[in-house]
């Protein structure tokens, strides 16, 4: 693959170059070799403008708008398209719940004193069950079982019921939207089954109906889903606060015992360190003939730590993100990858019997090919995993380490990661409203929640975020970015103070005063909710200004896959100019291109804007931000 | 298109003929419409082999299991086709549950006397509880609330703890096979989630351990939701007993006002034939012009209603199965065609406008074309909800009669129907010793479910399902059917006591002597779970014989959708012999067809068998039962 298309990093560029000498399967050539016609990005038409259903047994069948030519059911191109995209959503959602339930599984076992770990931030977890209406009063593990069971059965509750938790959190102004739009969703569990079962063949047809299913979903994920995750993560492991952090994939030295959590769960991550941390497991990683046992963070279960821990000489680094995640396996310098949830490739194996590490699945949902050994996560057994994990790392060190040839010198630098809406608050010293001002006073124009994967399409591994985000502040927007996406400007060096210098005059000023980075580090892909959450504390600070109305947009310059999509609605639903790239797979559906593009703005406040270039894409983001200054007078 | 490719049933043929003249677009059309290179089975070959994906940015991607061609991701053939097909299953399940809650809320609100409905059958009820271990001795309204609660406790149990409705209802054997393969379900709503969440894009790429996802979803799909829903609607509507039923397109007659419940969920339908009933309803359709009232059953929500309700002047008859609802809505004698859950077409509005009739969905599920009039089913307000739709039918009739020229003379006949593990017994004498004793002198070679739908995939509407079920009955296997499979049945005339006629000698001695069709209508296709536990029942009878060991197979000749799928699944996980028909889109993943086709009876028992001929099919179910009798000694 041309060097351009790779990646914007230059230490994966060079493992690039290392593993298509070798031969052996990478994303980029796999990437390379499902274009059509010696173009890389050219893919089937139908499949490409999502004009194709293979649902039942009389398809798989094409559409074309233009035409009218409709499924054997009878299903338009826009509903197919709109059909998949909700299943796509529903995928997303259901992924997050996931996690979410495994959260409130932690917090209950840590509760009742059956996990390894401790509420680190009973402070975090009051102020949440109060948002919830719950008494405070009670001690905090008392508090903690209420709130589990309270979100438990909103979780369960029937979709003909409304939300409890989306009622205590969401703001008013957006209540009544939903309401009035039929949207306003009950418990998760029914609106996965919901928007499930109207995906069957000859249930609903309808691309209106099949999206406001899908807005339905998003709000019942963000508040349910998302936020009670990050909540009950933050009380359990600390709430995120800024500090340095190594990254890229330099973090790697082969002659440690590295052992890699990987994936979006990161309850084992946190367990492994607790653990790597004391004396006797270094000791026996030296007495192995390592320098030591590192663990080191890698994707979103990388963030989700390295945005609540220290780094030190155990909790080492941090890689990067998801596409790159062959070139760290194939530095030899891995021990074992512990794959939980999600973002293990099915090709790991192969990197593991060519690489000389062990690869261990933490979740039951993980399948590589050619079969898994699975350590899953149960909270009442987390230190036990995490020490044999750690356990198996100094076992593989003695294998690996002068059989496996590894690679050195690798590049590292380093971030600033930890940025939440307590953080950011405390940053700006105690308030928003340095923040506040700043927006007033026009030296920042706006701020753009940057929610993304990476992708290879259109373009190399991040090249597209980091341009964005380049152009975003630039032109005065101060970025947050959250998800693999984040990854992109951490290891492209935009989290840093000094990148105020690129920065656009009034964001520079404005960082340089307060030592923050134009780009605030702000999690994963699930910190999309407290996203939400952190928009509607500032429209409630500006004196009550509805979420569409605030100089705000999202942007997704790469997103990847289905936890990103019900993010972008998200976002529509919450009233956001969306900023998505690549195109989607909707461009056969113009009845629906037309509704996410135009007609929702009018519905829900929220539009959806696609564009290939990235300074373009930062013209529209800012012309957005100005209207809204307008019209607020600002 | 041609007409051998239409239907099996003239009457069906005769109004596409119709259709086709008038330009009106239909099924048959449409189907020949997607056809390459004028073969309108062929469709794009990597669609048909299951070996695309179009889930994540970086795609739409193929992939070729021959030169090991993978998804950018790095998933194979195996993988891709086994994920969507786990999709296909996690939608079929879903719209099962969905079902399933609605029964256990109408249950809900008749024990609270909040519904029109009463527990008709309260022995079915509480046999039903007592097998769940619930105290049988309480008033039912109360022994009612507890089995809503007992029940719906269960779906909400996460996936890591097992589901008691299973472990109460499976048989011993099964349960041990499915412990041990780690496929004994949780609650349905974690194992809906477990599974989607590993469809997600990176999370499973392994197609073993997606069909093992499949596998226990169906599980929990069969017990929990299939199950109970049956037992729930026993319980409210009454159990089926045999009676005749007219059927097929002439029990359409346009003197009358004719309503319409279409879809698989019937309370409304329930709920519409009582009120129609009523002399005042008759005699206001009588001052409007009309000759009377008539409630015309449809489709699932038809099987529910017809193998429950006596046919009288009121509830007149069954028109047929799925894909002749466009040759139903163009004969011009429609009023109201009442749309729950499933099963109407996109393109009905079309029909409306054309043929004067008013279109309602009576489920949030439903989105047709253009936008739909909703009036949804909520048990609370189930009267009020069908008064107003035989009121819609009364002035709609006024408007339609003598505006909209109908079709007259369309064939009707009559079937028997209502066959249910009570009934048959009850027709055998009151036990199932002589079905038992047949089985065992070789009369009745063995029992074949067959649980299908009807497709225009390879033949016309129902031509396989007829051909394959007389070929089964030909060879002396009674045939069990259910689903949309089950109309082609009754239609086609093989649901009569004289079509013993057509059976082998054995079974037709049998028959003959027991006044029974040699094809039991067996229901619906949520009956598929109380046909498991038929199965369960007669394996006890024989003294202990596993489910797997049993003469007896699952048959689906014309699958078409998502609940077929599942359905299917659920048959393998079962360990019985399935023929599926037509072939599904894996055919390009050959590690999951040796899984499927050969591996899987080494594991569960059960194997999928393939065949487009419908004697080599029967064969096939026929050696297969010989040689389970071979094992059993009889």
């Amino acid at each position: 693959m041309e060097e351009r298309r790779v990646s914007y990093h230059e230490s994966v560029r060079s493992m690039y170059e290392k593993l298509h000498e070798m031969g052996i399967s990478n994303v980029w050539d796999r990437y390379e070799a499902q274009g059509i016609g010696n173009d890389p990005d050219r893919r089937c038409r139908f499949c490409t403008g999502g004009m194709r259903c293979d649902f039942c047994s009389n398809g798989p069948c094409r559409a074309d708008a233009e035409t009218d030519k409709r499924g054997v059911c009878g299903i338009s191109a826009d509903g197919m398209a709109m059909r998949m995209m909700l299943l796509r959503n529903v995928m997303g959602a259901s992924t997050y719940h996931y996690h979410c339930e495994a959260a409130v599984r932690t917090l209950r076992e840590t509760a009742l004193g059956t996990s390894p770990f401790r509420v680190s931030d009973p402070e975090k977890l009051k102020g949440f069950a109060g948002r919830l209406g719950l008494d405070t009063g009670t001690p905090i593990d008392e508090l903690s079982l209420r709130l589990c069971t309270f979100v438990e059965n909103d979780f369960a509750r029937k979709s003909h019921e409304e939300s409890r938790i989306v009622d205590f959190l969401a703001p008013a102004e957006r209540k009544t939207v939903w309401r009035n739009l039929g949207i306003f969703p009950g418990g998760v569990y029914g609106e996965m089954m919901r928007a499930t079962s109207s995906c069957l063949t000859n249930v609903d047809g309808d691309y209106v109906s099949l999206a406001k299913k899908a807005l339905r979903l998003s709000v019942a994920t963000a508040y349910q889903s998302q936020i009670v995750l990050e909540y009950l993560q933050d009380a359990l492991f600390g709430t995120p606060a800024p500090h340095w952090m190594r990254v890229d994939l330099g973090v790697l030295d082969p002659d440690y015992v590295n052992v890699l959590p990987n994936g979006h769960e990161p309850f084992l991550g946190f367990a492994l360190v607790d653990l790597a941390r004391m004396p006797e497991w270094q000791e026996r990683a030296v007495e192995a003939g390592a320098k030591g046992l590192r663990v080191i963070a890698n994707i979103e279960t990388g963030q989700e730590m390295v945005q609540r821990l220290d780094m030190d000489d155990v909790f080492w680094g941090y890689t990067g993100n998801w596409i790159m995640q062959e070139a760290v396996l194939a530095t030899g310098a891995v021990d074992v990858f512990v794959a939980d949830m999600n973002c293990s490739l099915p090709l790991d194996p192969v990197y593991a019997e060519r690489f000389g590490f062990r690869i261990v699945a933490v979740s039951e949902l993980v399948g590589l090919d050619g079969g898994t050994e699975h350590m899953d996560y149960d909270p009442a057994r987390a230190r036990e995993t995490a020490a044999a994990l750690l356990e198996m790392g100094i076992e593989n060190f003695r294998r690996r380490h002068g059989t496996v040839t590894p690679v050195r010198g690798l590049p590292t630098r380093q971030a600033v990661v930890g940025f939440s809406p307590e953080s950011i608050a405390a940053a700006l010293g105690g308030g928003l409203e340095p923040l506040l001002d700043a927006i007033k006073d026009g030296s920042i124009r706006g701020v753009a929640g940057l929610v993304s994967c990476t992708s290879l399409r259109d373009s190399g591994q991040d090249v597209h975020s980091v341009a964005v985000a380049s152009e975003l502040i630039a032109r005065d927007v101060l970025v947050l970015s959250m998800g693999c996406g984040n990854a992109a400007m951490q290891v492209a060096g935009l989290c840093t103070p000094d990148a105020a210098g690129r920065a656009g005059p009034g964001l520079k000023k404005v960082a340089t005063a307060l030592g923050i980075p134009p780009v605030l580090s702000f999690g994963t892909c699930t910190d999309t909710g407290r996203c939400a959450d952190l928009l509607a504390a500032i429209g409630k600070a500006l004196g009550g200004v509805a979420v569409p109305d605030l100089p705000v947009a999202a942007v997704a310059p790469e997103y990847m896959e289905q936890k990103a999509t019900i993010d972008a609605i998200f976002a529509l639903a919450l009233g956001l100019y969306t900023y998505v790239n690549p195109v989607p797979t909707v461009t056969g559906a113009p009845g629906l291109v037309r509704l996410l593009t135009a007609d929702l703005r009018e519905i829900t406040g929220g539009v959806l804007a696609l564009e290939g270039d990235p300074a373009a894409a930062a013209d529209g983001v800012l012309a957005h931000i100005e209207g809204r200054r307008n019209a607020l007078g600002i």
